[in-house]
């Protein structure tokens, strides 16, 4: 593949490619069928997860995804309600999935940093009347995509919890990149992720994996979260062949979630003085980075374009949003290459004629 | 049933009941099997709604509810986006009806009004992407029940409409009370409702029916909607029982709406001096009129409890917010003798004891 | 509406029109709010039919499809299936509902007559598996309509509900024609009604009201059936008009259903001779006759058409055969004067050139 | 793992384990993005398949599962119909996922085979009308799992696919084993599956790949199902590492489906002499054999544990019925040891005392 001077990829941490390492790991992982809990590699990276999130039981699935869509198939009825901010990735990105599928009605709320308050939730729970829809799920992202990689800290989310206990409402967490808080914190995952009654943490993003994403919970809550995955189809056969490099991936690529961090602020601090160009409020927190082109004049497609066009991607979010996200397949020295592309393309687009801009 | 005092019932105009003369049409009418297209008075208001919402084909349904879900149903596919107030009725009022039959997400608006711009709506609209929802329907309320009975301009709806065909949506209105839009502006109702892809009427509101709506819209719509009417047990039998009190009140209630109209800014200049006490802000414009107690220290709950004590109903709409709906059961001398009661009973709680406040 | 000669409708008991007397039950009517659950008229109907069914509470709704629909609804989750007999009317004349509402598949016993047995179903519950399908309600029919207006006996109603006791099942009764069945039998209604999970009769067929049927069960049931009921759009305002209706029919409509029976009777006695003529087998049991035609030769469309140019309907029900029922406006001179025309059309038919068949 | 004696396992071709030579075909797999259309690895498998099946597109899924459920996903709105054979794999282990995901219903028909009829399709049509289901599809199965691996003649596929043309219906295969077919008949799997309008092979059954199956279609019909890929959760990363032992089993594991064919006749010719003991009519024809037990008297379950006691897996079918699939894991010699362990098993437990049976 490889004939073009090689992608620096910000766009997403799920464009990690396996190591060499995993690559062997995959080679020789011992696998049965799934279906009928012989595939001891899946086994025993569900027990891990488990274990990790300080959680009963844990399943293995095709997706983060799936895995949202079952944690909400499992805790609501047809006609339940999930509060949830409105950048989250369930609202904005799974195609409707919770009311395609479970038939609930999502609660967006308002928010750039995609953190919200015990206050925000409590004002929009419903009373129960017979016409209400029946408020049932909160739904939190750990770290906050949308919201630029902030992490939701352990006071909130307990308190959070408290909440939802009080009001008979599951607390759901999509921890697509809860490795990444539990790293830039310091803390174990589970600090995060055991308050909550449904928490999953993605295999495909910085962990490096190719495919798949573990969801946890109650031993209760996986028994039926298994009947989805059956019914859904993410049911699989000989899946250790994908298991062994979550297995890979937990033993060596956690720890250095730290230097994807580091690479991110030190794209922020190659950034934050080009005039006009406004970082993240907040600066680079864990491996993603959001610019605001507005100051600059330049659309956010134009810069996504000419970077490209210098082997740098970035992610289009809006008419003047940019993301970037920081992984295992870039290093310090990729970022500076992509800082200096950047400005470079910046200080070139401004300077173009006007009228250049994307539909 | 009548032995206490006469209830003054503001709480809601789906109060009203069937007077003498409704009562006799409704006993005289001519009937037939609906489901076989048999009942001429069911066939008579169909055709006569059509006429008045300038749309080809109406349907008669036992509710406003499910001419909204129905709307959703036929316009919808599973995973679709609907773009509404967040203080709409479909939004909060109707059980999550649109995750749940149709597998449509609804996009809310905050406003206090219930109306919106159509940038509101573009910025809100999806780029099509495989993962995405995709945006389908913008829907309205004629007038916007919690937001006050504001109207929706024409203009307003023709700009919507413009903006939704540009992008494969349908614009639906839940016309609830769009006659009082048509009756306060003296412009005919097809002005509001000939420009929707789909739109009903409520009966049982201030036109004083017992039981139903009518959804109107094209042809190929309603042959669509029909078959839904049969899946959710909406078809009947001999109808025109209640399809006769639809055409009697199509004759002798439309053009007294103005009354009601005149009996809410009647309400409101009686209690527009109380000290503390905010109207909705504008003032009443049709028959709904929203206080706001905050600035009395006052529960809502409270003051609408003393006023029951005095033969006056209003609802609670969250702690310090009170709705009243003037319609056909309530008189001008109603209305002043609830404005007396409602001036008397703040000025007693006020001067009560603190902690007096409901749970 | 009667200028041509009066029809002898005998294709549905769905065709009776409210008497004079029924007329002036609903006139007098004393209505209220029923969402606030201040309509006396429609309590009392419930009350009264809970009582009638040995049940603990009752709703009214506006059909006996979403009487189905709402038991489905509360007793499945999506992925449960319902054990039916094929020629039910929930699996085929429904819309598919419990699939399109609930997420549940039925599981059909073919069987002529409606009625099926124990072991039939005991055959038909699957083992708990993750992947399987969850057994959940046996769906029966009190009368059977397609199998012939027969009758369930009591002592297989309490075989069911072992059955569906021990494996965790829900036994639902379609009464439509329950009345006709208790009747029949000269057994209370509840006889049959009390053992079942959840039941309903109709009051738009033999009882002869315009609109509406009861559905009873415990009383967590209808609690849930009410919140399903304001999301299908069942919920109504003053339904005490259509209500008065049904306790006028409970007064004065039930025993009569024994003359729809022996008009049934009557007309079975009428066709039973002429040749190539088969009658459903075991002939008429409550107020349903079906005419296998094969037989003659004659297509049942042919039939009907010939039929209604001499004001006679009956239903075709596929290409040879024919369903007559009896009720409240057919008299036994209806049924000869129907009978004599039947058999005088066949005799006609069978001597016309061949080719004359329908499409 | 392996301590024990090596398990011939007869359960389900499911259980193959990837080769040597496909585990290194999986490890160096080029991958990329599958979610942007970057995974050269996967598009190579989804053009190849396409082309062997005479279709335009295809798409790579994590099951058979999945791929079934998409496609009705795609044919069906909710309230459809859906004619398949009644021990189909669609309608009994898959978790009734027709209903709970596109709110369709089956309408199954008896068949020990497998196979059906045109007529007896075209007998359970429906004519449209406002209260029936739609007729949408036509599901079978190539070759028929619980009917013994049967084949669906190319000629009976042509005349369903007529069938379902003219009457707006989609025609659908579960290819789970086309290629049992294909090889058994010597026909090109493409004569079966490009009369389809939707039809998929599964990887993981007897081409001994861990995990995938690719559904292939008409361009259009593959663009909405890649909607519903992700929203079900079922699009992955770098899912090349599977995709690749897909494309290692097209060139070294379709031909060599053969031998399981001719070790099923194998076992067939051992045990058909066997007392009491049915084989299924017509005897092997791919690579499943059914044996009826109930003239031996023998549970199935009896025999099934006896067996496991001597490291031979069958699967348990009913009280008295066992499957056996044979399979790339499965050698002649498998064939033989199992053979002779049924037959000892089988006369042990005949002459062991009655009352042994399981539960």
């Amino acid at each position: 593949m490889p004939t073009q001077p090689r992608l620096i990829d910000l766009a997403a941490d799920t464009a990690t490619r396996p190591s060499k390492g995993m690559r062997q790991a995959i080679a020789a992982a011992p696998v049965g069928d799934e279906q009928r809990g012989e595939d001891p590699t899946t086994l025993a990276l569900e027990a891990r997860v488990a274990g990790l999130l300080g959680q009963e039981k844990a399943l293995f699935l095709p997706s983060g995804t799936m895995a949202n869509q079952i944690a909400f198939l499992v805790h609501c009825r047809a006609g339940d309600e999930i509060v949830c901010a409105e950048n989250a990735h369930v609202f904005g990105s799974e195609g409707a999935g919770a009311a395609a599928l479970s038939g609930a009605q999502f609660r967006p709320i308002e928010t750039a940093t995609g953190l919200f308050s015990v206050e925000d939730v409590a004002r929009r729970l419903r009373a129960p009347r017979h016409r209400s829809p029946r408020s049932r799920v909160i739904a939190i992202e750990q770290t906050t995509n949308r919201g630029g990689g902030r992490i939701w800290p352990e006071a909130e989310i307990l308190a959070l919890k408290a909440l939802a206990r009080e009001n008979g409402l599951a607390l759901h967490m999509d921890g697509a990149r809860l490795l990444n808080a539990a790293v830039a914190t310091g803390l174990a995952a589970a600090r995060f992720a055991a308050p909550c009654d449904s928490v999953w943490i993605d295999l495909s993003k910085g962990l490096g994996c190719p495919v798949g994403a573990v969801l946890a919970g109650p031993e209760a809550f996986i028994e039926e979260a298994l009947v989805w995955k059956h019914r859904l189809g993410g049911a699989m056969r000989q899946s250790g062949i994908l298991a062994a490099a979550g297995l890979y991936a937990l033993d060596h690529n956690v720890a250095r979630l730290a230097e994807d961090h580091a690479n991110a602020r030190r794209l922020a601090a190659l950034l934050g003085a080009v005039p006009g160009l406004a970082l993240q409020p907040g600066g680079a927190v864990t491996n993603i980075l959001f610019l605001d082109l507005s100051g600059t004049g330049v659309p956010a497609r134009a810069l996504a374009e000419a970077l490209l066009g210098e082997a740098v991607r970035v992610n289009v979010e809006g008419e003047s949003r940019i993301r970037m996200v920081t992984h295992l397949d870039i290093s310090a020295g990729d970022v500076e290459a992509a800082g200096r592309a950047i400005v470079a393309a910046l200080a070139r687009l401004r300077a173009a004629p006007q009228g250049h801009a994307a539909p």
